[in-house]
């Protein structure tokens, strides 16, 4: 199998293991339920869950509890866009093309379909518990869940989401634009690579080495990102370009020109590409795909 | 001391402990740090934390494990009123006399100090787990944080709010009502006092019969906030009486008459004190507690 064909059967592995984990009873409360599977079937790359999942196979991980894990990091992911997508912040109607959760279900429903997600995401990693039954097991749980909360929470996701919204319509500087990218971007996948390190038994210096890794996909991509809707097409990228000069956005671009980004990517990308190197262990499809999200053309 | 003043500084001890738990580090997300503190220092009886911390001394509870659950359970509490307040939702400026958060820090805020919120009770409720060094604690610790997401998602409270949205403006017959009424306001207490349970090693048939009192306390709590609505005056309720009627809001009152609702109220919270008295454990001011929840005057 070649590397696209790889990814495709992954990504398909990764959507029935998150689908296996929604929630099933509808009850009286199936105006939410349909709101919240709707949502999460609605289409995305898996990204988080399939990092973890490689970080997880590189180190050699065997419980089941990764599951959990997978499925929960995804409702985080999709619980972030479905309240982003609000009248009260980003006001999106679409998204990938189709309604989103709000314009679809209600404006209050698109509020309490994102706090369901999140509250679910917790209920679906806590169930990983039930995995393990020694101390050192329950223990990696622990860490795992403790990983996802501070990414996912104030200190991670949502305060970059704050940042950010409290930037808009203002100037913002390097070190204010990175912030937002290392919160809102890399936050997650942080956790995703870390979470998978964590519960296959990874040292925490290499549960730190796979955070820095992370860390520099998520600006690499997010500066890649910026570089596209300058240099792309509306063909090839599938969504309109040059939104951020119609938006007067602030990114990486409009800062330091396309030239300095172009080679701050590469050297960025390069830095990650080593330090996985650098490891004891190897998963030769995490490699390509790291590299195919930082060199991609849309 | 009697038992008003034991309340007042149990209340007192209780605050402490939730405020010890609030998020202290600023940095740039400075605006959220405070938009979730203002929420959840802006006033309440503190009930839930109060009811699991006397439920956990009641089984002879020695972990500080509980505190970080005491701090939990407040938090999802007060986001579940932060996101209620919206303007998508209940639309309310004003709480106990104070801005609501939204009010206060703008619509997106509002969002997000409640996902913030929400979110930081996971972290908090996590931290339990550094308490416990034994399989047998660890799993107790877990046991409770399902409890914690199961009684606050879409089978529990926010199912509860769904429904309750739904349900606006039209004629809701006595099991939707009923239905509302445990998801909304009893599943919450039914935490409470079973993660105050568990964490105090109650066994599991202990553990469900708490659940059964604080589902009946609910119950009763809100069938008594229906007759006081209709009974009582703005100067000793401190709020506007007959809002039901004004909002043509179906209650347990308008669907069974006031000398009904009265007499189910002291059936159902007899039948609670009673569970409560058949427990080998005594909690003289937890029975008081109860008592004083569901025979109050405002």
């Amino acid at each position: 199998m070649n590397f696209s064909e790889e990814l495709k059967e992954r990504t398909r592995q990764t959507e029935e293991i998150v689908c296996k984990w929604l929630p099933k009873h509808m009850g009286r409360q199936r105006t939410i339920v349909d709101a919240m599977c709707y949502s999460v079937t609605a289409g995305g790359k898996r990204l988080r869950p399939l990092l973890m999942y490689e970080t997880f196979r590189m180190f050699g991980g065997k419980t089941d509890a990764v599951e959990c894990f997978m499925a929960a990091i995804e409702m985080i992911h999709t619980y972030s866009l479905v309240h982003d997508d609000l009248p009260a912040m980003d006001n999106d109607e679409y998204r990938r093309g189709k309604l989103t959760t709000h314009a679809k279900y209600g404006h209050a429903m698109g509020i309490l379909a994102g706090d369901g997600l999140l509250n679910w995401a917790f209920e679906t990693a806590s169930a990983a518990f039930d995995c393990e039954e020694s101390a050192d097991g329950l223990k990696r749980v622990a860490k795992a869940l403790r990983i996802l909360g501070e990414k996912a929470g104030i200190y991670g996701m949502i305060g970059g989401q704050v940042v950010d919204v409290e930037s808009t319509g203002q100037a913002v500087d390097e070190e204010t634009l990175l912030f937002i990218y290392e919160l809102k971007t890399s936050a997650l996948l942080e956790a995703s690579m870390m979470i998978g390190a964590v519960l296959a038994g990874a040292s925490k210096e290499e549960t730190e080495t796979m955070e820095q890794i992370a860390s520099d996909v998520g600006k690499a991509f997010q500066i890649r990102d910026d570089i596209l809707d300058v240099t792309s097409t509306l063909e090839v990228l599938g969504k309109p370009v040059n939104s951020d000069d119609r938006n007067e956005k602030t990114t990486y671009v409009t800062l330091k020109g396309l030239e300095k980004a172009s080679e701050d990517v590469g050297m960025i990308s390069e830095r990650a590409l080593a330090r996985l190197a650098s490891l004891p262990y190897k998963n030769e499809f995490l490699t390509e795909l790291i590299r195919s999200l930082i060199y991609r053309e849309k």
